[in-house]
């Protein structure tokens, strides 16, 4: 059996702290979970090296990569739809041969927990393998009271088998299911009054998500969700301006949401709503890629108005089945025009704050030691180079884990 | 040791065969690193089992990936460039500063061949992890007679190192090194009178290629080197029309190339030069996303037209640090409309033909055996979602390699 509390030293590293790359080379000790100490490589001291197992030399540590939205757990797949809309299918086809987002729904009612939980896996996995050591994981394809339910418990679950912390989120806003077609309000009523006291009483959502467009739910309708979110203690988020710009990203902000996600459309009211809320601006560049989007997030009034910016893959299977972080920090910057370091930052300190989570993406003395090591020169080079396989070690909860 | 021969027996898969997916479920058995048989599952004889160890059921099979254009050797990093540009510095003020292609000249030319083998072993581990059993590097870093016969020595001693095949290609005509600053056309010298013959005499290229835009070298300068890679003959490729439209692939056409690489700019009448001389158009998608163009190659042009598509990752410090094969799939179809099978095409049988391997990038009776199985419902899946570590098992002449 493993020790305990294992103690566990690293030297000469190039660290990116979750906001800034800090002079090198440093050495960081970890000991029962946390990071006890952080200091320039040749100020280590007898009491430091005391019991500490040599991790080794050189290589970037950053914190463990937090994906801060994603649908992680689905069942089914559209790689056909995918094939079947390149070779000439239009939209309108692919929903009436029941394609799209409803195909989803209804591979995942049909799903057990049991078979949820071994599709999501090696996904999951894939993100372990690049860095990931918190993950929220949305629901949103069951849109019934039970089906949304069994899919936070798989997400639950997840966190339960792998060495990964799992945020969950009820996304029961996330579409209209088939029962309610002419009945939208009918459908809030339900989120409102069923899913999130059951969510709720049953330990199971730590956010409310909504998806607030056109093709989806009215900001009056998403006010509801976020009013039922707030009389159960839960934390809200939002959809926002993604293919337009109804307001829901100031909307969100003045419900006091963690974070506003796509915001492709978001403008100068919006962000100022943002940055009066401490509303993170979660940037999904890999939907912006596969849907082929041109209108960019305005990222420059974002930094002006000092609004925390977060990246996370938005892995699901219809707009970005895209299962690879660092994959996600180049494109934020080649699409979006971020620095490197921002990109770091969204997918560390500023995802932490995207779930609430306010100690976590960050190295410093006292936190908790969820890290990675990586075989790369630079921190900029982790964005700049797609490259698999570039993760040396991975440390969550302070063991080291086998994920790659 | 294990057995020289392994027969190894695969059954109910799903098989691309290079151009097409079989209709489902196939048995594969390799035997003396060919194809011995290739059937329905339930067509098996009591001969074709004797003496075969089973490698498993279900599952995906592809032939081997097929990298057919890269440049993967070099030494020193751009990441720190990248990151300068997204802060604001631009491309004159990073040459005036020493960056750009020239940096990463400077570096591969102080660099021995074996501080160039170790730097490049982790980019061709992350190409063959994702699939590719073949691959293409072309030189064009050193820039002097030296320094490109070094750069291929590198690449010949990749294949030794690594069970992969590596095509050479000599790219003396890349960029105009410093020492010829004023003088384009005694540099195209040097690359027909020295170059070309020391790397025919030394048998370190199986192929020329050259850069035909207005920032590298003329339509005029590049025959030259087509006709002296001819009088030793040598196979030509080009990089052409990625930037504008110069001819430089019909150029290629008329004088036998494999390939023409890039070709955002191609015209219709570029498109019939290549389809007249059996020239493969190769596709770049990582150069496309990662210099944000908006040219899209004439695709459906190349298709009317019956020229086969090829696409490779491009992998280079510049313009393309890309280094999976897989992504390439996805970006081809998301970017340049493609159908999965022929972006698997362009991975496989078309990207065998654009370095002459007329009997590569096939599953049939009697080939080489070089393969991949996949975990993956159907060959959609693998251009449809980005996911590292879905290669379960790759073979390599007959033998099962541990390269996940
Ligand atoms: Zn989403
Ligand atoms: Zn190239």
């Amino acid at each position: 059996m493993p020790p305990a509390h294992p103690r566990l030293l690293w030297r000469d590293l190039t660290i990116f702290d979750g906001r800034h790359q800090l002079p090198a080379p440093m050495a960081v000790l970890v000991d029962r979970g946390r990071i006890a100490r952080l200091c320039a490589s040749d100020a280590l001291t007898a009491a430091d090296l005391d019991g500490a197992t040599e991790m080794g030399r050189g290589g970037v540590m950053t914190p463990g990569l937090i994906d801060c939205h994603t649908h992680l757990v689905f069942a089914g797949n559209r790689a056909d739809e995918f094939a079947r809309r390149l070779a000439g299918a239009s939209y309108a086809e692919i929903a009436q041969s029941g394609g799209g987002i409803l195909s989803t729904v209804r591979a995942t009612r049909a799903a057990s927990e049991d078979e949820l939980l071994a599709t999501a896996l090696p996904r999951l996995g894939a993100l372990m393998a690049d860095g990931v050591t918190t993950v929220e994981i949305k629901s949103g394809y069951g849109l019934t009271v039970a089906d949304e339910l069994k899919m936070l418990r798989v997400a639950r679950r997840l966190g339960e088998t792998l060495p990964v912390r799992v945020a969950t989120t009820l996304l029961g806003a996330h579409a209209l299911p088939p029962e309610y077609q002419d009945d939208k309000d009918g459908y809030i009523r339900l989120v409102c009054e069923e899913m999130i006291p059951a969510a709720a009483s049953e330990g199971l959502a730590d956010a409310v998500d909504v998806f607030c467009e056109g093709i989806a739910f009215s900001p009056a309708q998403c006010e509801r969700v976020f009013e039922a979110a707030a009389r159960h203690g839960l934390h809200v988020k939002a959809h926002a301006e993604q293919l337009s710009n109804l307001g829901g990203g100031a909307l969100a902000a003045r419900h006091g949401a963690l974070s506003a996600d796509h915001v492709e459309y978001l403008d100068e009211v919006g962000v100022r709503a943002l940055a009066e809320a401490g509303t993170v601006a979660t940037l999904l560049p890999g939907a912006f890629l596969t849907l082929r989007e041109t209108q960019l997030p305005p990222v420059d009034a974002l930094r002006r108005h000092g609004v925390p910016i977060a990246v996370a893959t938005d892995a699901n299977p219809g707009s970005s089945p895209m299962f690879m972080p660092t994959l996600m920090l180049n494109l934020a910057c080649t699409l979006f025009r971020l620095t490197p370091c921002e990109a770091l930052a969204g997918m560390t300190a500023n995802a932490a704050r995207a779930l609430g989570l306010t100690d976590g993406g960050r190295i410093a003395e006292g936190l908790r030691a969820d890290l990675c090591v990586w075989d790369v020169s630079s921190p900029n080079e982790l964005a700049y180079a797609v490259q698999p396989g570039r993760l040396r070690q991975r440390v969550f909860d302070g063991r080291l884990t086998d994920e790659r």
